[in-house]
């Protein structure tokens, strides 16, 4: 399969058709149609075909899709069974709500660590998790890389903290901050960005639409 | 200017838009060719040439945009200047980072109050805001209506307390709960999700691909 052909329109739609299979999966269904997981999602069914097709034929005219097969390829696709390692950088309330909140392990990733510089963040331990000091952080990815760091902390230091990421080998930067990374300056590293505003925009424009 | 004919892919791109259009205004910029903005946002320029027609003719042949003009536009269309109220359900870890660290009146929203069931936060202030117990929401918010609810409790109280926004009359639902909501049983309410585990696997994805 060649990955390369595949638009970035249907790679964001694999996350969700991977929840809504393992919830399939979960409830012990064994196959699915394309219209019936087309209702479940909001889409259309030929949408889902023309989306799914791109991995092969999974599907089976007159029997649909089988939910374990569909849902272990998927899992394959979007890279759940590599055993990925993250680590948070900056423990604030929104690191804190990942490291206690967040489950990394149903999607493959392992949190190993997280990075901060408060006193009295430093050498606890949240979620299961230790929180070490920021200096440490070097050293602890030289012995123990990381595929992603996820970025928590406060914007003015964003790009610097970034930096340091993308020069401690991350593949990857989770970017909470709200802030545009200087991916120029990153080495090749993948940024995904949660953009917390474009969302909210994105919801004040739904609400203000003139009822049709 | 029709809102309906706008396709869910543009709108999705107006916030980041205004966010560049905002920096370059901020910044004292009056004008931006196509090119340049493209270049900016990692877009081609005749895609941001496509995506502007939407709402009608901004750019001019040899001058390009209007920074000041295209960045109130968009301002308006996505609803920033219609004085929207919000209120925040759930102040543990990732409320309090709403409270503390999110510019809701940068976005045109005026943050009214948060709702938990905490006595250790009840009757506190963060971020300038007032922690009222959830059972004086309904009474709350009949008083003064909000437009917005951001959702941040538990995943297994998502639903009902999903519900209990849609009857206290908020237009929109901002879920942060990585539970799908019961969009049915909503009254029309807009849900906008923000799936951190759905960006995670995004990124999953993309640091698996192969070298091209």
């Amino acid at each position: 399969m060649r990955k390369d052909k595949i638009s970035s329109a249907v790679i964001r739609r694999l996350p969700r058709y991977y929840r809504h299979l393992d919830g399939l999966y979960m409830a012990g269904e064994v196959r699915i149609s394309s219209s019936a997981l087309a209702a479940d999602m909001g889409l259309t069914a030929s949408q889902i075909r023309q989306d799914l097709s791109c991995f092969g034929g999974f599907g089976q005219q007159g029997y649909g899709y089988n939910v374990e097969r569909l849902r272990h390829e998927i899992a394959d696709i979007l890279g759940m069974n590599r055993n990925y390692t993250a680590i948070i950088l900056g423990a604030g309330h929104l690191g804190q709500a990942l490291l206690e909140n967040f489950p990394f392990q149903r999607y493959g990733f392992r949190l190993e660590a997280a990075f901060d510089v408060d006193p009295a963040l430093v050498g606890s331990t949240l979620g299961g998790v230790r929180i070490y000091h920021l200096d440490e952080m070097a050293d602890f990815l030289r012995a123990s890389p990381a595929d992603v760091g996820a970025l928590a902390v406060p914007g003015n230091v964003a790009a610097q903290s970034a930096r340091q990421l993308a020069k401690c080998g991350v593949k990857g930067i989770w970017n909470f901050t709200n802030v545009e990374l200087p991916e120029q300056e990153l080495d090749g590293v993948r940024v995904e960005n949660i953009h917390f505003a474009d969302s909210l925009l994105a919801l004040s424009y739904f609400i203000s639409e003139e009822p049709l």
